[in-house]
């Protein structure tokens, strides 16, 4: 199978995942001024899932352009992936909901946590996969980018599990450093990038 | 990255904001019928975010058309361009909720058109981004195309932000204003439009 | 702008809108066995709306296929008729929950033609535009294939309304209507169609 | 028709239809980490029918693959095969609330399986239509691939048939039976898969 059909699929789950993220987002109560202004924690769980997608989408497509081909092993590898990407709207409602609530912040913090690290240990497998003796690459693809990408993506799973851990001692830090994380990334791909 | 990749990514979320808008059409109560007509907020809201989606749309198209290649920093863009297209469907449920509801009508106004008019800066944002100097554009982009786009979408945020400012005198009258923005933009192509 | 972007965007609304028809297929009510025997009404309405849809996205390809380029008033053509392709849920959860129910069938069954009415004329003005003086169509677009579309297409609108009005009579029956146009739609695809 | 636009359409029913998934895990009661515990068949349903509908994904593109155009009938047999993948998310939900429900476990498991199993059928009826007679395969696609195809989806509908009856018995197993079909796909592609 080409790479092509595979981004296709794969972009369709990032687009649905990060939209459906807005279902998520809903009032109740009255006025209607307060109960916008209440659900503060919403908009802000809404942008850090919807930049966490977009980032992995970024990093996906990194990858995908080292790869020549794929096969099913690797098909199968990026549907574990996607599923965890297409599971993100879940624990991200859960954070929006309890995380300044009385009850469930610790629960919710340490499901998105999860979420996040398994996903970025899914990535890194994903890449691992294919750049392992090259197995998948392009034959043209250049060894220090290869070697720039192992080591890129390679602390991606420490970060996220370090900052579910948090969540056994302040759930709203450890929410804080999953906002963080996102803001890092955009942050340094803005500030330090060169093209 | 090439832009393809971008624009498909693109698509996704301007086809499925789009689309999820539906299910902010809801109908509650009985007879079904008188129902259906009280809901005709809900239709308009509908109809106008659906076309502002698409116009948004076709001028991303406009502008992507210019575009040689895509770097880190316009991605990023793109993807807080794209977080506020998919979070459209939100106030276009408050506006067809509240806009003739005894309570709420303003605060739905507001974030309606505080949502149009953050997009509208970032469409901005995009496009001065990717023109400055002719950071990305193709070498062959004709410098009155270019000119001509920097002039028509400038006035998209403050035409937004003047309509939004509405709301605080008269939330319906804003409303209104919404509508008519999309109107005079299909209007105006259907006119004037050359080719 | 080229064609493919169009469909890229369109095939995009059709699959969301006919994914999302899942959504209105809900139960309530115990056992279990008999609520899902009591929805009947929400399969036949899923299936009947999903291949409508898929005709309809069959019929646009073949319009698709003759047109060269497309200009910013077929765009907003384009928007208005997928506006009314991912309004096509609203209606089908009202049949379903509808057309069987003590009150509201014929509210239901209006509605719901209407929809189909309205996209059946939306689609002839798209094909109507691009064809007129063969405006948008490729140059060596087939003389008999652009009559013939002209002449397969036009009855559309008209088999809908009147469907649509038996429902003054009896909802059932026009919703029996709907799902025979389905049928036959597919029928004569399947046993009359030579290549 | 080329395939090109069928897959575009058919990817996105996958992608949507899987991403949906995520919309029936849901939470209620307190406390959260326990409520979080309670719905752990939701998680093994959503990742189950996941990786189903990646797994049909995959082979579907396998089908394509073979496939030089497409005619009409084959265009309707996919909107079909679609609809019963659209489908999908409806019976996950129902397995997801009642497998473990004092009530309802084996309705569930039935219309699951039901739904697997009309989906395994229509995905052969596909590729006999189009393989006999090599009616719309490629001129040059091999009749080794072609009878391999043959013989290794011929299975899919007894398999998920046996799966389904029995529920009559006992509706758990039956449960883990789709389970183990969905990981023995994964596990054979992981360890036997050539290239």
């Amino acid at each position: 199978m080409s790479t092509s059909r595979l981004e296709a699929f794969a972009d369709g789950v990032f687009a649905i995942a990060a939209t459906l993220l807005i279902l998520n987002v809903q009032t109740s109560g009255s006025p209607l001024g307060q109960a916008l202004l209440n659900i503060w924690p919403s908009y802000v769980a809404y942008a850090v899932s919807f930049i966490s997608i977009g980032i992995i989408w970024v990093n996906h497509h990194t990858v995908m352009n080292q790869i020549a081909h794929v096969d099913r092993r690797f098909l199968l590898l990026s549907v574990l992936f996607l599923m965890l990407i297409a599971f993100i709207p879940f624990p991200t409602r859960l954070l929006a909901e309890h995380i300044v609530a009385p009850e469930g912040a610790q629960a919710a913090a340490l499901s998105y946590g999860a979420t996040l690290t398994l996903t970025a240990i899914l990535f890194n497998a994903i890449w691992r996969y294919a750049a392992h003796n090259r197995r998948l690459l392009k034959p043209n693809a250049d060894a220090r980018v290869v070697e720039g990408i192992n080591r890129s993506y390679l602390p991606g799973p420490f970060i996220y599990f370090g900052a579910t851990l948090v969540a056994f001692i302040n759930p709203l830090a450890s929410a804080g450093l999953y906002a963080a994380i996102a803001a890092f990334y955009v942050l340094e791909s803005s500030l330090f990038s060169r093209r």
